[in-house]
């Protein structure tokens, strides 16, 4: 198993109103590292698209936040890949502040998808050999959603921007959150932070559409979905006061 | 005259459909940039907030692109006060390729914010000091910007997100850039690239809003408007076809 690190210094443009690192940047930049380690070991973005055609696609995240990252603060992230089997390739981030505290972790599910023919491949040895990690027979059970409770729930619409769509052609899998989070509003988001998070990607957007941000609020854990006419993600998240 | 300069690559996230680098995400770098020479300089953002209680505000900008910076790209961005009057700082950013090869050029135009009265304040020569740059007495000439013809124009709505709030308390300067574009469309967008942007700021964005964004479009210049009740902010930009 090989760990991949490095430190990074939250600037003003990824923090929120309340000086906190903003949850999409946290998976950018989580996201930028694991490619930075594909690169590093000769398996690259690149590689793999020019080679096979393939793609890395997050299809689900755990995360545990102790503390999220502040501005200016000077944060370590670690990621390495943690185990792997048929369709699947697991992979942990880890952020930790200067003086050693976990500050939160990320465990993602991963598969490879075919560029061209838009659909899941098998995970080829070739490609994951360097991360030196373990084949498993077994899959990681994924999060069990709840329901959202249709007298309860808050809805908004969201228009799908330009500037969301990255180079795989669909919504970069940070702008989820930004529509997720959003109809909650300026007071609980500015008051509450999030300390638990589950989030799976079921479908992509595409340019062209508008989505549908659901969220439903019991006790301290939102619940949410996107939609079109098809189901693209759904999520919960648990927060406390600030 | 004193620059500073560090090197950047272009990650994954900061770059569009295109592979190129966004343009928000350019104004952003840059901006972080100014702020890193002021905290080299001991006169930062904080030390600003915490003596004068001031703050920073863009309100103009003129952008030359000869080309945009790409995905994964190294570049070297430099910045250098160049001026300064009663009001106004003038400041340059230049993005340079690995060759040495200059991509853009940004001029800026500041003013100092008091942040509980939210208004304009003079330019005081301690905190200006140490950036070792001219004073001048006369003001440079902003550009003046044509008008929108209603019978032409598109327009469009964007809601206020909470993630568009900076710590300034206001919709991050940046986000207006988002707004202006998209009503252009995929295909004008991933067809073209700007090579000259004219962008001046004139009343912050405070949340719960929903803004519009008009363009006018005539030969290959967009004319653009940000608009609740007040005017916001106004553009021109030039496109190529790429």
């Amino acid at each position: 198993m090989l760990t991949y690190k490095k430190k990074y210094n939250v600037p003003y443009y990824e923090s929120d109103a309340n000086g906190n690192m903003k949850l999409p940047s946290i998976f950018n930049v989580a996201l930028q590292l694991s490619g930075e380690q594909s690169l590093s070991l000769g398996v690259s973005d690149i590689w793999l698209k020019e080679t096979y055609d393939y793609t890395w696609v997050v299809v689900e995240y755990a995360i545990d936040i102790a503390r999220l990252p502040r501005f200016n603060e000077t944060i370590t992230i670690e990621t390495f890949a943690t185990s792997y089997n048929k369709f699947f390739c697991y992979r942990d981030f880890v952020f930790y502040a200067e003086n050693g505290e976990k500050l939160l972790t990320i465990s993602s599910t991963f598969v490879l998808l075919d560029i061209s023919h838009r659909k899941v491949v098998h995970v080829e040895e070739a490609i994951v050999a360097p991360y030196q990690t373990e084949k498993v027979s077994k899959m990681v059970r994924g999060h069990k959603f709840g329901e959202l409770n249709a007298d309860t729930m808050i809805e908004r619409d969201f228009h799908v921007r330009f500037n969301d769509i990255d180079q795989n052609g669909h919504v970069n899998n940070s702008k989820y959150f930004d529509w997720m989070i959003d109809p909650l509003g300026f007071d609980f988001l500015s008051g509450h932070v999030p300390e638990k998070i589950y989030l799976k990607y079921i479908k992509e957007v595409m340019y062209g559409v508008d989505v549908l941000s659901r969220v439903d609020m019991r006790d301290k854990t939102s619940h949410h979905e996107i939609k079109t006419a098809s189901n693209h993600a759904q999520a919960e998240i648990t927060w406390r006061e600030k």
